[in-house]
């Protein structure tokens, strides 16, 4: 306890995951007070065309 | 708000999913009365060897 | 299969969410050429106090 | 996206929720390199009678 | 791991919950062989008024 | 009702979650008093790159 599951696009890199997970624990343990090992992360890749905002999947938007 | 998520077996098309993204987020539209760009829709493609019903994963019922 | 889970705002009257479980349905029988009795529907309500968009809680966002 | 579910024990303030919102937000922006307006983040509170670790539910452990 | 999440309809007594916690652990340290002290189970009651079928609110359907 | 998600490392094997969805579901027929097609079971796999505990990703870990 906490559990935190992040639903993200695709695409982030090893490191990145690496240091989200720790800010996303540090961030928990200095609010919450809590011990870091008390702190799960669990990512979950989403595909661009598993996700639709405004009933238009994000593989179809054109990118900005 | 409202975000939808949608575990289903692998196997949908790219199409089938866009269409079925867009049919979800009308049906919110319209029960809901909101703006579609408030609809998030994630789907999850679980693999018949990953979901069990009576006890029995799928891929091992025989196909009806 | 499939199962769709709505996260939503507390606050839709009973009637809504019977409305919307039959549109969820639908749609789904409509896309998939499934079974209406294939499909589950589960809400869970959250509370404006307990989801954030852009770091802020809609509990605390001015209401439009 | 990202969206983010915490799942923690009842009992958090509303202000520690505000801050830890915030925290993730601030965390999610610094590590991805998006916008705070894309990040969603939905507490869903669990009860001790509701956990449990080791097979044994959080509401009969002893305190520590 | 593994994190084991059970969403069932609201009504279970907690001796149900705290004897179920036990068992779901108790099959998962048999099956994967692995420390009762890595297994969470996190129940997540649902109202019938919450979860349809085929379309239909279980508070809706007549009771077998 | 019930829907049993369990969130496990990849690596198991097929006959591994044959056993385990059937375990499962015994624990739930057993202790709720339901019918076995009552019960839903999806496992969902999750990398060792994609689950941090105490802010360190399980792949970065030594193993023991």
């Amino acid at each position: 306890m906490p559990l935190i599951t992040v639903q993200l696009f695709e695409g982030c890199s090893a490191e990145q995951k690496r240091e989200y997970a720790k800010a996303l624990t540090d961030a928990s343990v200095r609010v919450l007070g809590i011990d870091p090992g008390a702190v799960d992360v669990i990512f979950s890749d989403v595909k661009r065309s598993d996700w639709a905002t405004g009933g238009v999947l994000w593989s179809d938007k054109p990118k900005g």
